[in-house]
């Protein structure tokens, strides 16, 4: 099913709104927490369930690895159980990518076929083919799920590059013609290219002539500087249909984001603050603080005054710090329960901002605060 | 301060009351369960605070270890950060024990003046004395503290039995002597003399003369079989006054349990529902459940329909399956919930049996169905 885009503010390019999926409403700019296998890593899907920004709202959409979920049990066992809400017990909005992107990464073997890759859970071999991440996605039944694209690692001379545009177009025409479950599911497509801005149009043209639900903008916050990022973003989003969803996948770091949002992305995913929490690092409203630190052990202070999660309720630092010292899970647990609401009310400053049109003040705020932090963590 | 329970109503020598402490009330029979470090392990302190048992009761005590605390993050510290409750965040009664257990497991040189012991966690020497002991968990600032006993291994000889029994008794006598925070904290003693019946008096004996604030039964569940276990623990029973509370320590499976309440045992601490549950290992009515076994990977069925804890409203066997066999720090996070949820039903199912005058009934019952289990885990 097509998604749509309600605004109801805008800023320059960055707007505010909601998007209707089958199941629910995603208030837009929307930050989506990884939960690779199912779930959150260290937080349980009712816990993500409990958690509340400043301003009432929560997550709408978590998102769920592929590559995982068709190893580990298996797309059929998800589909067997119910689907991954039933399955997750998540019954908000979900979001599946393809499985490339892990696949990728384990040095496949790639054909115009697909890509034939080895379990890293135990050896087996496998076909990841564009009819067969679609299926899969089917099966799991996410309420949006991602067209399996060709992912160059960066640097990458241009042919390399161009190669990805055309196969990754190839492999969505492909896609979109096997998607079977268009009632309840819609289907993105994603614009590659790399750092190359022509090749980043061709892309987005080549993409949008298949007319997809929704769009994605892939390939990058893979090792560029945000400087290399922000031009390429530009060259994809002018040409993606303004009336519908523009998804940045893996990128969460706020600088980014904010610049992202005023460029028109509206949607966001990213490993970083939960990968960061489960190593003590949380995010704060000056940047970042490293709870395992000494100075910590003797504070009696909430990680933010300011915060209202469960975390900066209950705990100082000096016992989150104990708890990280002594490797206690409940540390690992509490301090992604405080960077997953941290990330919550960034949203939630992000669309008030744009509804009060001061995204640029709000963007100087984080570029001084939080300028450290890189795209994918 | 001295504790009493309120005897609300009793079924042989079994009782159902409160026990009021200088922070709040503890209905009993009551399970405690273990915050080994200031936290359930894979569960948080607001957590552990929201589990609730059908009647809408919840925990009314949480343990915690003094070993572990006094090495990391140390008592002067946690009584820095306004001691224990104001550090864990727990907000109602906390009992420590000693560190006597843990030390005596480490193989110490112990003396008439204490226990030297090695730090697990670096290898320091460190000596635990009945006047040190006192003084940490003043400084932790529990709501009841335990004095420092000897525990001997079982099986164990006459003479080795005797001679804990009496150094127990030199040491009660020198902790109750120094315990100074006697307005808001109770001291209980504790009664040792392993499965010998006229030890276990003597022990009994020589501990009331002292004059605790409550008495506990140690030495048991540490390998002896139930049928050596209660014998030994109707001897200490027979000496302790009925008005104070009576905890056994460390004894936490059904069947002991009941055997336990109906001999008029007040209060129980266990590892073993919180170690099961991390290991998958799921208490239920009719015994336990492996939650690991290949056969649940397809039941959409919740661990029990009966059961009203977050993981039995919200999950099916198969996603906990998946969870444990992917190593989802959630899964165990999830099966301690409904351990401690099923532990908390039991010990209102407990109190119900009393006031109803079939505690015999129920014990019965449990008998049937969970005889399995060992008592300490």
């Amino acid at each position: 099913m097509k998604l749509r885009v309600d605004v109801e503010a805008t800023d320059g390019a960055a707007r505010v709104g909601t998007v209707r999926t089958s199941r629910g409403i995603i208030a837009v700019p929307a930050f989506m927490p990884v939960g690779t296998r199912g779930t959150i890593r260290a937080l349980s899907t009712h816990e993500l369930s409990g958690l509340r920004a400043a301003d009432g709202s929560g997550a709408d959409v978590m998102l769920a690895n592929t590559y995982h979920l068709m190893l580990r049990p298996g797309a059929e066992r998800v589909a067997e159980l119910g689907g991954l809400h039933a399955f997750t017990g998540w019954d908000r909005n979900m979001l599946t990518d393809s499985g490339g992107y892990q696949v990728f990464s384990l040095d496949p073997s790639v054909t115009d076929e697909g890509a034939e890759f080895k379990s890293t859970y135990d050896g087996s071999r496998h076909l990841l083919t564009p009819e067969s991440a679609v299926h899969t996605q089917e099966l799991l039944g996410a309420d949006i799920q991602m067209v399996l694209d060709v992912c160059a690692a960066l640097p990458a001379g241009r042919e390399i590059l161009a190669a990805a545009v055309d196969r990754t177009a190839r492999w969505a025409e492909r896609a979109r013609m096997s998607h079977g479950r268009t009632g309840d599911q819609a289907l993105f497509g994603i614009v590659q290219g790399g750092t190359d801005h022509d090749l980043r149009v061709r892309s987005a043209e080549l993409t949008v002539a298949l007319d997809f639900d929704g769009y994605a903008v892939g390939g990058l916050s893979v090792g560029e500087t945000r400087e290399e990022m922000m031009p390429a973003l530009d060259a994809a989003l002018s040409v993606l249909p303004a009336s519908q969803p523009r998804y940045l996948m893996g990128v969460g770091d706020p600088v980014s984001m904010v610049s992202a949002v005023m460029r028109g992305v509206d949607m966001f995913d990213c490993v970083l603050p939960t990968r960061l929490g489960r190593h003590g690092t949380l995010l704060v409203d000056d940047g970042r603080l490293n709870i395992k630190r000494s100075e910590f052990a003797v504070s009696d202070e909430p990680v933010s005054t300011r915060c209202g999660c469960a975390t900066c309720g209950n705990y100082s630092r000096g016992y989150l710090r104990h708890l990280m010292a002594v490797g206690e899970p409940a540390g690992a647990t509490l301090c992604t329960i405080h960077n997953l609401t941290w990330m919550m009310d960034l949203m939630v400053r992000l669309r008030l901002a744009i509804a009060e049109q001061r995204i640029s003040e709000l963007a100087a705020e984080l570029e001084i605060s939080h300028a450290s932090l890189a795209p994918g963590g």
